[in-house]
């Protein structure tokens, strides 16, 4: 369920990176034509114009974008050119280096939760390529406490995919969660281990299991502090598994509600999620917020930004 | 530096497979027929064998091993004809659910930090496939204390491969581990977070400015109490990074010598190593005792497993 676009013919690579070049060069630079090309191509689409455009021109298409726009459409266009595990290996390790625990973990635990395992494996693959070091290494370098304590294991995990669930686990372990949540112990060992190593149809189950046990949502339970960071990543990890699309909705909402916007959350989410369920996550956000979700984001963002955003939430331009 | 031979002209898969039918039909099995065929086969030659087999006859391989030979020449046999990554799965998983934290500890560190990176990841990715869990999820499942808080990380780590060192890190992170030793902080977070994330170049660059810095080998300073069992482990690490062949050396000498010989540990290595560093480990063998490993494996070890252990070992039948 994803918002990108694709027209149906659509041109030779070497097209796209001549009129790329074009839009680059000369006095000014022509932003509509770099968001009409790049925001209409897929993952594979935008890997084979960076790979042709470096050939041609013996530049990297992203040093080129770089040299001619700048800000927040900048932000925008150079986290969405980029291959989705690349994107996700930079964004963690932005976080990873200038760490605080509030935002930092939410990136984490979206790398580490809302996407598969095996793309979680191939954004540490990415890491490597291009840092030189691990993501775990970094994390664990720069996280601290309780949070070192779980963000390493969770991005560290290669959790089963499989359907198969185990009731009396999730019985058991929804009990261990219960009293640990009873005595305030939010950063017990055992929290720990369940919400970092089991699969997700097994999380799901042990969720619904606490539901049933305890008379309402774990998640309900974790929020005795609403302020509190902490509880905050971990009621983040429960909904990016149960229901990422309302999760996704919530950070974008917080995002643009209030005084001034938080680009870096808006662009973070509109990029990562265009491909892969934005349309979902546009749903959810008319029906909470009873305005569509461009029309919000419209209001809250101006000139080229805007426009990206706009491209690939798939409006119309 | 392997032991295994191949010979010059292997057989077609078909012929192989017919060979092991014939060695498995009829009254008694051909132990020797089995040994010469698949002791001398590499792993992807192997693996053909198995598929031809399946196909050819709709039973597994290892099935009809199974059935046909036992005790510790069917375990040795099995071992040897599963695939690198699946053998150590299945290693992985025999400690994990019958947990002792000596020799369970033991068989995780070779696995964690004697394969590469790669292939730590390709024993998870066969772990999902055989198990229907996660090699982590096990491990912290049922390994307890400062080996549960060591182990789910090491095993977990997807370490960068790279030559980079960086050597303020070193001499920074080398004197951490000093302090944390001095104090006996054995399972501190810090200790965990170096040997369980960093590099194995920056590792090596971290103990030998320890060495450098403090006069001795940090493995003397971990050698406080050498029944501690934690302590222990912490070597293995280190050792499997340093010098893999005399670690190795290390668990056969063990296993070989004294009353009664361990031949899971003997099997173990064998198996592991045989297409990988065994010729370098028996050099290490004799090195130390004096003794030529085959001889040593032959004089504690009898019949058809001490004829399968030989024939991996790479002496002549």
């Amino acid at each position: 369920m994803a918002t990108l676009t694709v027209p149906s013919a659509v041109p030779p690579v070497a097209d796209d990176c001549d009129q790329l070049r074009k839009a680059f060069q000369g006095w000014g630079t022509n932003e509509a034509l770099i968001i009409s090309i790049l925001a209409h191509r897929d993952a594979a689409q935008r890997r084979a114009i960076r790979r042709a455009y470096a050939d041609t021109y013996g530049e990297e298409l992203l040093r080129s974008i770089t040299d001619e726009i700048s800000g927040d459409f900048e932000r925008a266009v150079i986290l969405w050119t980029l291959d989705p595990a690349e994107r996700d290996a930079v964004l963690a390790n932005e976080v990873a280096r200038k760490w605080h625990p509030g935002s930092g973990s939410r990136v984490l635990v979206e790398i580490a939760c809302a996407r598969g395992p095996a793309q979680l494996f191939a954004v540490r693959q990415a890491y490597h390529e291009r840092f030189k070091r691990s993501l775990e290494e970094d994390v664990a370098a720069h996280a601290t406490g309780d949070f070192r304590k779980l963000l390493v294991p969770l991005i560290s995990a290669y959790r089963y995919e499989g359907p198969e669930v185990n009731t009396k686990l999730a019985h058991s372990e929804a009990k261990i969660l219960h009293e640990k949540i009873q005595h305030k112990a939010y950063g017990d060992d055992e929290i720990i281990r369940i919400l970092t190593t089991r699969s997700k149809a097994q999380l799901i189950a042990t969720f619904n299991r606490y539901n049933d046990e305890y008379g309402h949502p774990i998640n309900k339970d974790l929020k005795a502090d609403p302020k509190d960071e902490f509880l905050s990543t971990l009621r983040a990890i429960i909904r990016c598994f149960c229901c990422p699309d309302r999760y996704f909705e919530k950070v974008i909402r917080l995002a643009i509600a209030g005084m001034g916007t938080d680009e870096n959350s808006l662009t973070r989410i509109i990029t990562t999620r265009a491909e892969v369920d934005l349309k979902l996550i546009t749903e959810a956000y008319q029906k909470r917020n009873s305005v569509p979700l461009e029309r919000a984001v419209a209001g809250d963002t101006s000139g080229d930004y805007e426009r990206m955003l706009l491209a690939l939430l798939g409006q119309e331009q």
